[in-house]
């Protein structure tokens, strides 16, 4: 590593960095209940309290080091999101998100995350609680303009079809014969066009 | 217990279902990694030779350990899919699905198959094979017919739909807050509701 290290006080972002990428691997390999900080200290190569001075909890720490891992190319802004129609956010994020849902790992990390979340719930909670509701926010936000415009039914639920949708992906990349990143942007589209954030596939002119 | 033990070559009934039994509450508690034949025989009460005279391998009784738990109740029999409208079979699998679906023992149960799809990929390859195919050409006989009925959009990726609803029923069952059976009837039927499965919650007369 080429970092400078030991500077005390203030924050290293390449310390935190070693921190949070231990933190996953250890995570994607064992799983949350055969991850400890100790281990995660060891694999960082830094002491013990160095990662109880960032992060109070293992939850905290490995659902940052999830989200971290979830690019932010993949989430819309929130200020895209207000101002844009919901067919140009989806083509905006499509290749990323293609890319990320057709890897080996996050086919890992969803197995892991969803493995964890009855025998250890306090990993989902907190991921869900500092993660994934901003997230579903936005979703809900694109899905009430689709209703605007028509897209998406009055009366749908939104909740239910975020969960259709994160749903849908989810499931299809723990099946057998997982897409690659080809497919996957072809299923991603289906999905989007099915919930209404993406116009029909073709206008068939009879 | 009532039975009849010991006939000998014939399988015994009882015997088939304490084995099954045990593989199931084995693998719910330590997953498939931690769940073997000889602790499966064990716990049933039974030689490990009279568990490998039925079951060739850990993953098939597994499968078919998990698929006995998943009632038949809530799988409509293909003579009723191909016969009856989509909502006329809906309506008479709500009430079981809803229940069997907000119960913690398949909160339990989703959490090890999803968790092990990545790790251990053979007990989702039996499984899907042996009982989720069929059970999604069901589902595809179904959205076809709604299809028909212009209900379902005709250029609907009809294998997208099933996984969006059987997505949102796995994804939401592991999200912190589970659904109650009463919630989960709700959730449903939006589930089918917004694929086109069922009708629209009310007709609005402006």
């Amino acid at each position: 590593m080429t970092t400078t290290r030991g500077r005390g006080r203030p924050r290293d972002p390449e310390t935190d960095t070693a921190i949070l990428n231990a933190a996953l691997e250890l995570f994607v390999e064992r799983g949350v209940e055969g991850t400890s900080i100790e281990q995660v200290a060891k694999r960082a190569g830094v002491g013990k309290l160095t990662v109880y001075r960032r992060w109070s909890t293992k939850e905290d720490l490995l659902a940052q080091a999830i989200e971290r891992w979830v690019s932010d190319e993949v989430t819309p802004s929130a200020a895209d999101v207000y101002a844009l129609p919901p067919q140009a956010i989806v083509e905006h994020i499509l290749p990323a998100a293609a890319e990320m849902a057709a890897s080996p790992d996050f086919r890992a990390l969803v197995a892991r995350i969803m493995g964890s979340a009855v025998s250890h719930p306090s990993l989902m909670a907190v991921y869900w609680r500092h993660y994934i509701l901003p997230r579903r926010e936005l979703a809900a936000a694109m899905l009430r303009r689709a209703q605007q415009d028509g897209m998406v039914a009055p009366d749908a639920d939104l909740d239910v079809l975020i969960d259709m949708m994160a749903g849908a992906v989810t499931y299809r990349v723990l099946q057998p014969d997982p897409p690659d990143a080809a497919e996957m942007l072809r299923y991603l589209t289906a999905v989007y066009r099915q919930a209404g954030l993406y116009p029909p596939a073709q206008q068939t002119h009879p």
